[in-house]
């Protein structure tokens, strides 16, 4: 039996979840590979996580990161603390110390991958990243291996676990985006500051990860086009319930003649769509290629024990190489030497059809102003209704529209929002076909 | 740039789409790899196929497969002509030559995979089935590495698509199962002879496939127990769904207390499972692992642009290990040495709900002495209904049963059937919750 010896940095839930892993599933993982993973030493800055580490035979506890980077004799570092720093400074060191890393760490590659990679590549070791988007979901490796000789055209992922547990429990039961988020907290899904799941910048690191090496070319977060979920009411999730839509926030990374949109974004999306079956905390990634079609990848997005099935693959993986390949390192860094350039399509020159909740005063004209503006911009109407006349009060008048550019639509909602019958900002929400 | 020096044996349809895919995506695979694949030969019996085939500069055509096994410039030999002779002989010479193999045969795996492990094993080579089961889906990458560290505990598959074409055209627009059979045949999705589809076969040799990755247990196929969909009418589609169901010919893998489940037959599938919305001649896999959780891959199940992407991730993945490893062989393979033994659970020892529908003379009495037997067999009735009631003419009585054993209903249904007021078999399908 050959054995591989592991370092944990960052003992928190997912940390506890590789514990776990190695503790349950190790004599498995032997039989499987012939390889022993051996968890030398855990860290953590904080006493209490350590102290509810299972203490392993003769496994180190310290608090001090370079504890492990330094040491000779570990040959695989997992990071697991999260953010950009100092978890950079921790991985840099390690790959410069010729340590394979395996990290989930969207926020920190999505920022840094090229500074890692290239670390990576020049110490002739690996960094994997699996459990960087959607949890225990195999999402990089079918990018990175089974699909490699497929031209990418279209990545549609759910990547947020809160966000659509918030969105369920909107639809489901009828509650509004304050109560499902309380809920989402109470539950342990949402963190007590939600902003980066909510806003949606937590996908969009997620989807800078598989656009990255889906189309091989380089993104920067402030290329994203990126908005969240707080202005998405219970009312609009009926209405697109009504029209055979279920509303999700969606990253969006598709390739077009003109270039690649990338965007994450509320979105509806119609009910026979396996995307908008997807509930609760669970992720879905729909990825079309020139060869392989339409295929779907679905599964726990987060959570301790799913996370930590996608850290230990990575493990694994280095571990066959090391002891079977005598590999040093497993991944190709083309990426760094690629000269692929994409032009990004603003989101301004995007086609795509909306739908529209307007709040108005209910007086005679007020639809015909609408649609003047509307067509004035080239947007024509699919869909219209006004449930409750009420006359001279607030009411909402919803619309889908046919395709349009975008520029056009928000000039259009822009002078609509302007004119005094319109009580509220009016809501604009995407839909992908 | 590193070359890798592939051979093609089996020039049809997979055949072809590989070519195809080295024709449109050998840049990008360079661009993503560094590595560029090179077609040197092709081999096929017979000429008119290999006329199709584009002539590539310098690629050599040939009908003898040993021009491509004894080449010493070729690293890796593609064969895809299916069934077990002579794919066999084929592939095991090539081993022995220290060529790495890339298959799609199911059924030479499932039958010889021990001898073909060994073989490779032996030589120090790969072999590699991506493209054997699920088409482009990367379900065998997902076994062998995304959920390495998991127990697996049930594996759920739609594996044929011209049974789910079959089933889907049944359903959605009412035709008999001979006329969806010929429509599939018109569209190249069933052959001219169904057998090895229609009787569940295929996927049972597929099951037998991912039963090994999953539980690395040695299964015979004679253990799988395996059911076509031959007996299921437009009726029994109709009567499911009127009770939440679609019928769907799942294959089964499931590890219990007692041992492991293995079985392809009819299912009747809950609408809200994923498993029941895949359509036509898609497929999905559904995997529940001790960490992961519940997982689902779904896509093309078959075609040529699909598998040829799944033979080219097999071929890449290869040739990332020759060029950037230095290594000889990726797989270790320790399924040949392992001890695990699971006591495989027998067909009559099964709980499961069923779903019966009786063909009977509506008259007095009958249902009485139906339920008399079924609860003389500890087998409690849950659902009944009995559409037309036509004084003594021939009925259907359509049931659905709480779980009962799979050997007790045998004994139950047969009891039944031997009665006079019984006109023809009763018709027995099993549910999965």
């Amino acid at each position: 039996m050959r054995h591989v010896n592991i370092g944990l940095i960052g003992a928190g839930t997912i940390g506890k979840g590789v514990v776990d892993s190695i503790i349950e599933n190790g004599g498995l993982v032997e039989e499987r590979t012939g390889i022993s993973i051996v968890l030398k030493k855990v860290c953590d800055k904080d006493e209490k996580i350590l102290k509810e580490i299972p203490h392993l035979n003769g496994v180190v506890m310290t608090h001090n990161a370079y504890d492990i980077i330094n040491d000779e004799e570990i040959d695989i570092v997992i990071e697991l603390i999260g953010g950009e720093y100092p978890a950079k400074e921790f991985i840099i060191n390690a790959l410069k110390k010729k340590k394979h890393v395996v990290t989930a760490n969207k926020a920190l590659l999505s920022h840094h991958w090229k500074e890692l990679f290239r670390t990576a590549s020049e110490n002739r070791v690996s960094i994997c990243f699996e459990a960087s988007v959607g949890g225990g979901i195999p999402i990089i490796r079918a990018l990175q291996e089974s699909f490699i000789s497929n031209k990418i055209e279209i990545i549609y992922g759910i990547l947020n676990g809160t966000t659509n547990f918030i969105l369920t429990m909107m639809d489901d039961n009828g509650y509004s985006f304050e109560d499902a988020l309380s809920l989402a907290q109470k539950d342990g899904i949402a963190e007590a500051n939600p902003e980066l799941d909510v806003s949606g910048k937590d996908s969009a690191h997620k989807l800078a990860i598989l656009a990255l090496l889906g189309f091989g070319v380089e993104i920067s977060l402030e290329n994203i086009y990126t908005e969240g979920i707080k202005d998405i009411s219970f009312h609009d999730i009926i209405c697109a319930k009504s029209w055979g839509y279920a509303i999700k926030l969606l990253a969006v990374a598709k390739r077009s003649s003109s270039g690649i949109e990338l965007r994450v974004h509320p979105t509806l999306i119609a009910e026979g769509h396996l995307l908008s079956n997807v509930k609760g905390a669970d992720n879905a990634i729909f990825v079309k290629g020139d060869f392989v079609g339409e295929s779907l990848l679905y599964g726990k997005g987060a959570g301790r024990r799913p996370t930590a099935s996608a850290v230990m693959a990575d493990v694994v993986s280095i571990a066959k190489h090391i002891v079977y390949a005598g590999v040093e390192f497993i991944m190709p860094y083309n990426l760094l030497n690629s000269s692929a350039s994409f032009p990004l399509v603003n989101i301004e020159d995007i086609m795509l059809s909306y739908y529209l909740r307007f709040s108005v005063t209910d007086k005679p004209g007020v639809l015909a102003k609408i649609s003047t503006v509307l067509a004035d911009n080239d947007i024509s109407i699919a869909s219209m209704s006004q449930e409750d006349r009420k006359e001279f009060q607030t009411v909402p008048v919803v619309m889908i529209t046919h395709k349009a550019r975008e520029g056009n639509m928000r000039k259009a909602v822009n002078a609509i929002d302007g004119m005094d019958f319109v009580k509220s900002k009016t809501v604009v929400i995407r839909i992908e076909e």
